[in-house]
């Protein structure tokens, strides 16, 4: 199988960034086979994707890299160039509701998401026999209510045994602490069961079922320190009706989520998504 | 044409209402063409909705009123029996955004809604010329920032003076002062431009973008005394990208704005929506 | 947890079937949680489902139905009371590809879908592990390209033994023989990867790959002697670009294959679905 | 305003295109506000489009076209180099219904339709009174059942007179003559009332009510010589059920319709739809 460089960038918007990349990849005979690009106009930012066939460019990644770096600072770039081998390690954290860790497990088997999954943690013991079946450590860090620091201390040291490149809360229930939010910002991917920012906090579906909305939602965001309120990657609906008690809103919810997530986690793995300030451009 | 009969009725739930109901309709030969019940579980309410031939009813409106009486205070229900042959008059309320109403009245040319336009009132002269084409009367309300009391007095006399059954705040973009809200309640729908909850009160579209969402969205309800807090309707969502301005989201909206409120006034027009505390029950 | 008793009826259209029916439920102390009608214009039919609560009615099913009996033979009703303590029996049939397979037994393991699972049938050993896994019992029953009928003796023979219910092929890919098709009328499910009529028959992706469509799509059908042309129950779609291959047509198609089959099961095993003629009543 | 320049090239792929472009335009100190890429992996083919703010190039069109053309001979492209202040002219075309006329002419009021129209051809009078409100000149050209060929040579004639860049079907009704398809290739739009290729022809709202399918659709797309076959433009669908008459179905379908045409006729006047083959890519 084919495999890829991907060079993704973001800088001041100005003439001639794309005749200047393009013109370095062409010179190393490289073959773009797809290519993104989007200018920002209110706030002057550039960015761009693009995904190049290895086997045209005859140079390992790390060489690719040293040779565009004159580039890269001319241009004030925050860039990165990726090689599509090198599978990026996820850690997947779970708490009681399995639906999300079927659906990533069942994409992961079918090779919709490029990544290794490094172990699966939870607060319970309940997915074990799930993630064990399909190959996966899986981790079972109880969390105090009283004093949740030692679980917490040990999901950092856990993360970081594992050499994590993406955390998921693939509904995991739990307020991340600060630091460690901090210490892997824009790469931690939650899921909320409501159309953010509605029903942000806890109990989303009933929130929704009070106030007698029409369309349920679920959101995919990176965590940041302030609760729920971190750069949205993908959100989605499903229509409901008085019919509907918060037990149907729930089952329905659970499709949303799951399918929001995988599509977020996708593009997130395929470095898709690029955050700019609190909102994220997303090349899907 | 054929015209119907529609009996709402909406009382406590218990054993024995349909069949009591369907009971008297059929006695009367009533020939029932559309049927939609709802118990709520969680209150112990029950609605329902009848559409009945009035051909097959040897009785006028007002004698089958009488004859269901009886039946309305042994349940102690809240409940009206409409002719279609009375065709509900609506006053339309605009601004300068011309969308909703180009839509509206192709719809009502059309035949989608079922109703007398009474008037269109509106604070600036900008649509006069086209209602006037549809042959509709045009009220310019002007109103002053400073004291907009004679301007809400002015329309309150309108809207009384056309014997208006339903006000539709087609992106009127003033706030109906409380006495008009209460004396016209469960009669005066509005189109807000958000998926409420998120982005009430104003500029939802600039508050949207900002937020980075990936869907926005359209809300139509009942206009109660809180601002964009009153009984939904109807909702709806377009998808939205890094790619787009809020020109774009604008745009965007304009489309689900027209439809949202043109499906929540046709099925109001129908007797389909139920209020239910401050949600509804809508029998699309 | 409370049960259900089901009434499902069809019958020529005439006035006076909900007061009858309602009346006799009434008349037993019965409470009904949910009801549907629908009243078919162009053929005079007419289509009931109530749910009632059994607790409510001191009578077991068979009486009731007894009891039942001469009404629906009064208005020549096609008529089924079904208690939902008996849970029933579903066979589900898979050939290679283990999407729609996963998310029945997620949503099965998860209470969406009240049956039991009776055994899984394949043409292939390569699902196995997953149906053991659910405690499922796995029967492999290959096909001989160059002679099919002793395979499909087989599984008859299987199915009546398992005493199924209702058969689902969730991508069988075989065709069935039309003795089994007609044995089982409406009680076996097919779930194919077209939004029919369009792209009826093998490959329906590389079909709309090639034809260029923007939106493919997926259905949820009763199967009949005819190939892909029995009485739809369910369909849904997925945008597509020029960005995507036949390979991401097939992966968004998974999608609304296994989200499409699952609703059209779900509503079949509720008893939602009445089938007329080659089309469906779905009360959903 | 601005104005913009806008270069869309289709070339077979090879290394190099993408630098040697987007070098030319920043050579003349274009800058690119807008750039969309695709290679078709199967047939081996490039497209791309540019679209460059105008004032940052110190030169007419005709020059930067003349300074192009030497790239494009290199790299065998088709292409065109447009600009935003050469406003397209388009011909409406219409029967009797006037859903897609009425939406589209507030679309163009509004301006989201960058084009200039020419003129309303009908082959009726209807909709004089409401194209000429709008100022627009409107040719009755009758079509005589028993012999079309001299509507047909009118319509021609008339197309050449106005200038026409675009024609659209905004459901004419007529099937064009081959001659006429053939002159106009690629610049004739249609919006055809079925999710195709399902229910091509005559009467598709009513085809899909008696196949009952559970969602209806409407196509827009480039008229060829082969009836309802040229390369689709955009699709959308609406949800149905056994609820809905036939006329709902044409009810929905208007909606859905005018939404589809409005979608693909604007892109196609920004230049964003290119056919390959008998399929488009759609830079929307």
């Amino acid at each position: 199988m084919s495999h890829y460089y991907r060079l993704v960038v973001s800088c001041p918007d100005r003439v001639g960034i794309v005749s200047r990349v393009s013109g370095f990849i062409a010179g190393h005979g490289g073959s773009i086979t797809e290519a993104s690009q989007h200018s920002d106009l209110e706030t002057g930012r550039f960015f761009m994707r693009y995904e190049i066939l290895a086997d045209s460019i005859n140079m390992p990644p790390e060489a690719l890299r040293e040779a565009f770096a004159p580039i890269a600072e001319e241009f004030d770039m925050t860039w990165a160039l990726t090689d599509t081998r090198q599978r990026p390690r996820v850690v997947l954290m779970v708490s009681r509701e399995s639906h999300c860790l079927v659906d990533l497990l069942y994409r992961w088997t079918a090779g919709e998401l490029d990544c290794d999954i490094a172990a699966v943690i939870s607060n319970h013991e309940t997915m074990r026999g799930l993630a064990e079946w399909h190959g996966i450590p899986y981790h079972h860090v109880p969390v105090d209510p009283a004093d949740k620091q030692p679980a917490f201390d040990e999901v950092a040291r856990l993360v970081e045994e594992l050499r994590a490149d993406c955390v998921v809360l693939a509904r995991y229930m739990q307020i991340l602490p600060p630091a460690l939010c901090e210490r892997y910002a824009g790469r931690v991917i939650n899921i909320h069961h409501s159309f953010l920012p509605s029903f942000a906090g806890a109990k989303p579906y009933h929130q929704a079922y009070e106030r007698g909305v029409k369309l349920i939602g679920a959101t995919c965001h990176y965590v940041t320190e302030e609760l729920d309120a971190g750069p949205i990657i993908e959100q989605d609906i499903h229509r409901v009706s008085h019919c509907h008690t918060p037990d149907d809103l729930v089952r329905f919810g659970r499709d949303v989520e799951k399918a929001v997530l995988a599509r977020g986690l996708r593009w997130h793995l395929q470095d898709r998504v690029l955050i700019h300030g609190n909102k994220t451009v997303v090349f899907a």
